[in-house]
This record gives C-alpha cells, structure tokens and sequence, in this order.
C-alpha cells in the first residue's frame, strides 16, 4: 500500500492518510499524451503539450502550444495574465482595438489580466509557444467567441 | 507629457494620474542586459536573461538562465515554487537527502514550495533552462548557503 502511494506521488502520513508528497520532479517530454485544442476555444489544428501532468499543482497551467498556419485561440481573458514565450515559427498576437503583432523565435509576450486578445500561427507559417497561465481562484482563462477569418486577416 | 507617459509604458488617467496601461506587451530578445548571478546565491559564472523587464509586474520572475560547466546555484526554497524548462545542455538538480538527478532538454523540472534544493551545469558541461519562480507575499526565493564542492560532486 505504501509502495502503491509512493508510486503515485503520494506519502502516508504518520496517521496513515495520504499527503501529498513535496519532492522535486522531473517530467521529461512526452509524459503526457498531446492534447487538440477544442473546436469552442480554438480554430484550426492546435496541438497541447503540458508541461507538468494536471495530477500536479502548481500556480500555473503551462504548456507547449503548437498552432498549424492559419490556426488561433478564440478571442479570450485570463483573470490573472498570460506569458508566452514563442519557441519555433511565425504567429501573430492581437489585443481588441489594437493592431495585429507579428512575433517570433525569443520573442516573450505579457498579456495582463482582462485584456481581450487572441493569438495564433500567422496564415502561411505555424508558430509554437510555451504558454504559463497563471490561475486565480481555480480559473486560467475566460474563453469567448471564435475569431471569424474577417478578423483574423485583419491587419 | 502624455507621449512620455505612453513611451514608458504608461497612460494618463481622466485626472491626469498615471496608471500601469492593460496592454499586450511583446518584449524582443536582449530587452535587457544579461544579468551575471552574484556569488552569494551561485557558485561559477550564471548568466540570467529576464524574460520581461522587472518594471512589468507579472505572479512570477521569469528567466533563461545559462550556468557554465560546473557552475550552479546556492542551496535554496522557493516560497511559491519554481518550473523549469531545461532548453539545452546536461544538468543536474537535487533536492536535500535525494540522489543527484540528471536534466536535458525537454525535461521539466517541479520544486515544489519550501523544498530544499539546488540546481546548475554538470562539471564537464553547460546547462540552460527558463525558471518560472512564482512570487508570494513580494518574494520569489529564500537563499542559504553554497554548494560546496564535495556536494556539487555527491551523486
């Protein structure tokens, strides 16, 4: 029983509950299956890497984002910001009102917490990027409608 | 005024008080200058890449940090835990009373809060990772003392 708790990323306490174990941990790629972004908050092909397995808790939700060209997030906020830090490709980046950006390789973007934005592949390139989305209150993110491909090619 | 205002990123309020702006930032590669870790928290030469300037308040310090061969950090907790995402090299991280542990890149790295423990280069090569380090109550970290040598080399 010990054994199966320890395996589990689990300790027994002195008073046999179980206690979740503070050691430091290692995922190495590919620990988790890759996710594909749901047709309600992306559009196009969207491949999701997580960082840390949902089984651990942290003060973000992060992952590898990879975004087919042409593909997006829906318009959407975080309650508590977003930092994206692309590592491959071409993508564009736009809050409401305000121009579309293109970004690259080494580019880190800040996205405070209630500002209306989306991002994505550029239409001819894909993009990837790492995404830490830090959590308030449970919630990562306030998902709104699709960007329409007026708006996506919109300049 | 107002250009100078928007020009440090900031906007004039109906008053006229300034107030931190809501907008997407994109900050490019060599935004700021590389920062050499100081010899009370890192043994060897450290060289830390702030991924957003520390004038954009954001729930955690954000860095690519690059050690040198046999360079690593002091032994230290973090009071909201830290993520590392290991991009190149070969290192090794180490939580007190556990084995050495090696990381490559791809692998992921979790230190939970108050959890003792050190990380750096192998001694024959270089290691880099992002380290995302949550912040709690306006602190990221909690220093002791260096790795000595024998340590360092202690698998």
């Amino acid at each position: 029983m010990k054994k199966t708790l320890m395996a589990a990323g689990l300790t027994a306490t002195l008073a046999g509950a179980p206690a979740v174990a503070q050691t430091v941990d290692v995922f190495p790629s590919g620990h988790t299956p890759t996710i594909t972004g749901n047709g309600q908050n992306f559009s196009g092909h969207v491949a999701i890497d997580l960082l840390t397995p949902s089984s651990v808790q942290t003060p973000s939700s992060s992952g590898l984002v990879t975004f087919a060209p042409g593909a997006r997030t829906a318009w959407h906020t975080h309650p508590a910001g977003q930092m994206l830090i692309v590592t491959a490709g071409t993508g564009w980046v736009r809050q409401e009102g305000q121009d579309r950006r293109v970004i690259k390789p080494g580019d880190v973007v800040w996205i405070p917490a209630g500002v209306k934005h989306w991002h994505g592949a550029t239409e001819s390139n894909g993009m990837s990027h790492f995404a830490i989305t830090y959590i308030q209150d449970g919630k990562n993110a306030d998902w709104l409608e699709l960007v329409t491909d007026e708006d996506y090619r919109a300049q």
